[in-house]
């Protein structure tokens, strides 16, 4: 593959992180400055705010940032993206094939043979838009390879996506705590959990895991897939406080009823859209709260987990810190063998035991393709996951890795 | 000390827990149960929901739950409260004669000889009203001890209250985690975190733990010790915009204005009262975002730490675990020795080296008072909270205490 290049002296690459944080975007950002490290880099740059920073000409050399060992390792545990991220949406060739010119110019600049950006669904976009892009101008000499990466959980082909199974710890820890608090006192309580997850389920179902012989868990669990209905959950709420003063729900952000519309709709009075035309969500579990309150008189508790689901690397699952950094590497091997136009990914070979092996696979196929929740894993008219489903996503929460305590608190690195 | 009771063969105790959950109310119990079950204590009953169940005569034999001495160890990483809460207020003796003829009937109907009642202001005021009835009836066969409790550390006398060094490194550790994510994006964002802390802002002053050379942490602390003044917080705001896009505020949820209002007043519609007169308070960062908003357009992400941190056991502070469980022991002990009417205190002996005493003292100085932050620990201009002031906290959040993690999951205990 790509065997025109030949023997190559040495080598430059770029990495760049784009979208959302994660709890493991540095993971798979140290996976990708250990591997192209260990394989002989030359010169190993980051890209300041993925493309946007690109185009402006800002990047930093890695190798100034990283000098030991335990700098990868205290990445490794740093939540967010070091890099800085962005939103930044590549426009199509034909619109703007100045923007093209120039990401092309300050790669040659670098001289950088190897691009990776770090993202989700719209940044597998950016993979695979300047990957056609060299194909048509011939430009055989650089490489543009994605890594995945989502809370979310919502990419095509990957088993997973990195990220998830640490956001999926901290919401079944989470979960476990909050049914304990949320059973405290004798009185008629509803407490309503809004997790992230705009059109996939995939996090909210992750209250599931919460409930066990020490724990009651969530009540009730409602995620996007299904259309959500007002009346059915007012009716769902009160049979099961007949037995039980305080019930506990668990429900994604986007959920949506019948006519279409987002159930904090009703609440939010001005819901802005971002760049790349989502809605911002906010406001469903205080929406739902609100009704429930109006129908029954019980007190209620809204809690949003917000965008501390997505940091909370304190309490990241090993099975994903591990996996992030894997599949980094796999990566910047790849690269170097000569792949283009790729994405890592996830297979899953056994659930029990559970094996996982990384690849890579044509970004074509994952680039703006969302994977929802199956159907199949949603059962109890829409209330509740399967065992299926706990048994696809316990194994991604298991073991811990210590942040390094230093003064009380966790040890990051930046900028 | 109340030696008229001579020689008894046996002891029997009750203990129960009030008001909000902390992270280590159970950590106290345990605290209790191992000092009451050493010191030879027959039976060591619980009240289920403090003194609202032991009206109901709800109570537990507490060796039926607490068989091994990991099952003790498991109780201490439990948060909330395991024998569950209550908000109930003692009514006057003279209003309610026939409420203490109760709780004296059903301590009597179980021989008891010591009873324990682990909370924070409200709480102690049932120790001091029943310890005084006691007093006033010359039952001099049982003891009522008071357990200090509260994440809001506003008890008058002791140094600290047990509770608070956990959630104020849950507190500390997801501002760190929060200053990754809020720097992220190349925007103008204002992120603003409200913390819990309705006349006292012990707990948003944590917030300030998180700077340090690895993060920004937040560029304002506002605490309800003093008057908010949203055109100052607009132009303060605005300031540090001029040389950060991204600008994190640390508010307490009880912040007020000078005309007495508290700043979510505008936002909420209906702002309920709950059993002791408290207004429930939420919504400040909404309605700081959403005054942000309106002024400079920028993009706001308010977050609402909730009853998350109050319960968040898994990053709780080990230092904050041992001393609950410490101050437990010490109270029982007093009381086996005759004491009645006193509360368990914590003395800081020096803060570096970091060295603390239990002790115990009259409940009359600590029921119904609220220790705020000293107006001297606050600075610039109201926005920030001194170095004296982390120096206090910073001991209080030491060490970690690891959850047992079982399947991915913290381990916990419940009836």
């Amino acid at each position: 593959m790509n065997g025109e290049r030949g023997f190559i002296m040495s080598r430059n690459i770029i990495v760049g992180q784009s979208g959302g944080p994660t709890s493991v975007i540095n993971s798979s950002l140290a996976g990708v400055f250990q591997a192209a490290k260990d394989l002989g880099a030359s010169k190993i740059y980051g890209m300041r705010n993925g493309i946007e920073g690109l185009l402006n000409e800002q990047y930093i050399d890695m190798t100034d940032y990283l000098k030991t060992a335990m700098d990868v390792e205290i990445l490794k545990r740093t939540p967010s993206a070091f890099l800085g991220s962005c939103r930044f949406k590549l426009p199509a060739v034909e619109k703007s094939p100045e923007t093209y010119d120039k990401i092309i110019e300050v790669l040659r600049k670098l001289d950088i043979q190897h691009f990776f950006y770090i993202g989700g669904n719209d940044s597998m976009d950016t993979i695979k838009q300047l990957s056609e892009y060299a194909a048509d101008k011939n430009i055989t000499d650089i490489t543009f390879m994605g890594v995945p990466k989502t809370i979310d959980n919502d990419l095509a082909v990957t088993d997973h996506t990195p990220g998830y199974g640490s956001a999926a710890k901290y919401i079944g820890t989470t979960i476990k705590e909050l049914s304990r608090d949320a059973v405290v006192q004798p009185i008629d309580i509803v407490t309503i959990v809004e997790i992230m997850g705009r059109n996939a389920g995939w996090l909210t179902a992750a209250a599931a895991l919460a409930k066990g012989d020490d724990c009651e868990g969530a009540d009730l669990i409602y995620l996007p897939e299904t259309v959500f209905d007002i009346d059915k959950f007012l009716a769902k709420v009160e049979e099961i406080h007949k037995t039980k003063r305080q019930v506990l729900v668990a429900v994604s952000e986007g959920v949506k009823t019948a006519d279409g519309k987002y159930v904090c709709e009703a609440a939010a009075t001005n819901m802005k859209v971002d760049s790349f035309g989502h809605k911002q969500l906010s406001g469903t579990a205080s929406a739902l709260a609100n009704v429930i309150g109006d129908k029954f008189g019980w007190k209620t508790r809204p809690i949003e987990f917000s965008t501390i689901q997505r940091c909370a690397s304190h309490i990241g699952s090993l099975t994903d810190v591990n996996e992030a950094f894997l599949v980094g590497g796999q990566v910047v091997k790849a690269a170097f063998e000569g792949a283009t136009g790729k994405v890592g990914i996830y297979v899953r070979v056994s659930n029990k035991p559970y094996m996982m092996n990384t690849d890579i696979y044509d970004v074509k196929a994952i680039a703006n393709v969302e994977k929802t929740v199956p159907q199949e894993w949603i059962i109890n008219d829409g209330t509740y996951v399967s065992q299926e489903a706990i048994d696809y996503m316990s194994p991604l929460i298991q073991g811990e890795i210590t942040p390094y305590m230093v003064n009380g608190l966790p040890k990051h690195i930046k900028l």
